[in-house]
């Protein structure tokens, strides 16, 4: 029996590669002879970056780069070698959590950082970036990026602006003659899962501002700024990214990428599968087990266990889903390709004491899982 | 398929007859055309009257009769006509929950009613009482019962005792002569699953007595009258009853069926489960599931679903539990004939509102679980 076991992390609890342990340590004990693959995932989120090294034995690549507000701050990435990947989450050197909350402030805060995380995989020959953009700290179109990579922008003056501070607002011209050439071989994928465009009232301004610092005065700058960068890519490329699905998130980085970086925006959890090989590993698989820290019936397409669930009805293998938790209409997603769902909550308890359990419980529900597949297994298919 | 739906009531939540319910409306979800028999269980504790009576369709007979302080109260009792068996639960004439508090006082409940209970049992025609003692009010040897039965008790004074309070302490001589002569044809199971003897440190008033109202001094009286008692019991049969496991429970009322009412001692999942059938099922079943408010690595041999469990392990039939909670230790159960368990809380809440939701969270279980069987069915038996 060949069983993939691919959980998200249990958040707070388990990472997935934890996870994904003890879902196989529980299966051993009643299947010792499986198969099991185990290929922890990720919804493209925070976490990501770390779940993907793990399965794929990527190297951890450290450098220095600046944080949000332009100090220098150690970051990592990955590198997939035998994929001539690289796996950057924006989150390292761009994210909101290197901001002290009073310092938090977009129209200071820029994504230049990011811009060098992406240099530097293109400097170690990757061929494709996949970028994680959750938890960013910035609002600025992805214009800091966008300068670590060569990019130049003149204000009204015809002045070269520099790489401090969020410059959005002052933009006049955009240069992009000296933009990295490597990046023409090189196709970066953004694991992106808002559906935000770049401005308007559901725009990146207006719906992820406040949480980055900004204040009501600051929405409506930013908004005005972004409506503005957008005009000047249309002029430069002919396209108009301000409405585009998804060209909100991260403070519009994704319009940039998307614009300029031969970039694309995907669904982290496509990404990650595809980068796990994962449909190629359910051609011959008789299960699939998930696992999420909660799980209910507004667990949507961009979320991991279904992402996974949904390639694996495509495929006719069963997906059992175990869950911290189970919330209100959890049972709707037998819709979406979970044949089977569990919480692995034992008891009522202290949320801390749960959360330091949850490596047990979950071997426990796995194991307990595996001992009713055996009985189904007993018990003729004729049988019903 | 022939699936055996055997719970006990989920305490504080469900009866033993909804969790049935509830655990087959998740089965049928899967599998509709399955043969489902619910046999909702008891442990022969309170609730084993009600249990019985609806896994068998019995009759409710209701009468006057006295409580443990001698003023009527309306009680009922259980006839299973096909069987010509009775079901009595001393806790409806002679229990602590109908003594008020700061009643509560072994030196003056008896067990009259539930002689009165057997009494028209027997003037009903039974020709046996399963009688369960679970949660009495008295410290009395059973010797009200036995009043109520024919049995007279004289003092030291040759004088007649009456029918007032607990007499205990004041009998001299037992007079059997006129006792009910019917009982010669009827058999009294006593379900009890406590292994007290009548009198000494583990004895009825030691153990028991200070929870039904008895202050230190009363204990020491009461187990010098029921030391008193025994002695008159070994004159009278030639049999001492003093140290009979399971003697001291409900006050001494074991040890008063055991030596004058043609009674012995059973273990109460084992009495039901016997009025149930529950073995002739288990001949051609493929499954069984079982379930309980609360399971843990306590839940020893007298419990209900490990009664269940045991039986059909001996029959090879596997075991599901589906348990409100799961405490520590009780993966240890599988030991017992579980095959598998599962807590059916879906996530941390209050135990008001978990409660609450107790009949659609069991039927939600048993639907996963269900789902799960099938998932094995469809992996052949093989593969491993």
């Amino acid at each position: 029996m060949k069983i993939i076991v691919a959980p998200d992390s249990f958040k707070e609890s388990l990472s997935a590669n934890v996870a994904a342990q003890s879902i196989i340590r529980g299966f051993r004990h009643v299947f010792p002879a499986a198969e099991y693959v185990a290929l922890p995932v990720a919804d493209g989120g925070e976490g990501t970056l770390d779940t993907l090294i793990a399965a794929l034995q990527g190297d951890k690549v450290t450098l220095t780069v600046r944080d949000p507000l332009g100090a220098p701050i150690t970051a990592y990435y990955g590198l997939l070698p035998e994929k001539q990947t690289a796996v950057i989450e924006m989150a390292q050197a761009s994210g909101l959590m290197l901001v002290a909350p009073e310092q938090r402030n977009p129209m200071l805060t820029n994504s230049y950082g990011t811009g060098q995380l992406i240099l530097d995989a293109l400097s170690r020959g990757a061929k494709r970036i996949i970028l994680g953009i959750g938890g960013s700290a910035t609002i600025d179109g992805g214009v800091g990026a966008l300068q670590a990579l060569g990019v130049k922008f003149y204000d009204e003056n015809q002045k070269l602006l520099g790489i401090e501070g969020n410059i959005l607002s002052q933009i006049d011209q955009i240069d992009i003659s000296c933009l990295d050439s490597r990046l023409q071989d090189c196709i970066i994928d953004v694991a992106c899962d808002v559906t935000n465009p770049l401005v308007g009232q559901q725009g990146s301004a207006a719906i992820f501002g406040p949480q980055k610092g900004a204040t009501s005065e600051m929405v409506i700058m930013l908004d005005h700024a972004l409506n503005h960068y957008a005009e000047l890519i249309l002029q430069l490329t002919g396209h108009d990214y301000r409405h585009l699905q998804g060209g909100g998130a991260a403070g519009g980085i994704a319009v940039a990428v998307a614009a300029f970086l031969n970039g694309q925006l995907k669904s982290g959890i496509d990404l990650v599968m595809e980068a796990l090989n994962l449909e190629q590993h359910l051609m011959d698989a008789d299960l699939v087990i998930v696992g999420e820290g909660s799980m209910d019936g507004q667990t949507a397409g961009g979320k991991a266990p279904i992402g996974v669930a949904k390639l694996a009805a495509k495929h006719q293998v069963p997906v059992i889903a175990l869950s911290g938790v189970l919330g209100d209409g959890a049972s709707s997603l037998h819709t979406q390709g979970i044949s089977a769902l569990f919480s692995i909550l034992p008891r009522l308890d202290t949320l801390e004491k749960v959360l330091g359990e949850g490596e047990h419980n979950l071997e426990v529900a796995a194991s307990n899982v595996a001992r009713v597949i055996k009985i189904g297994q007993s018990l003729s298919s004729e049988i019903r």
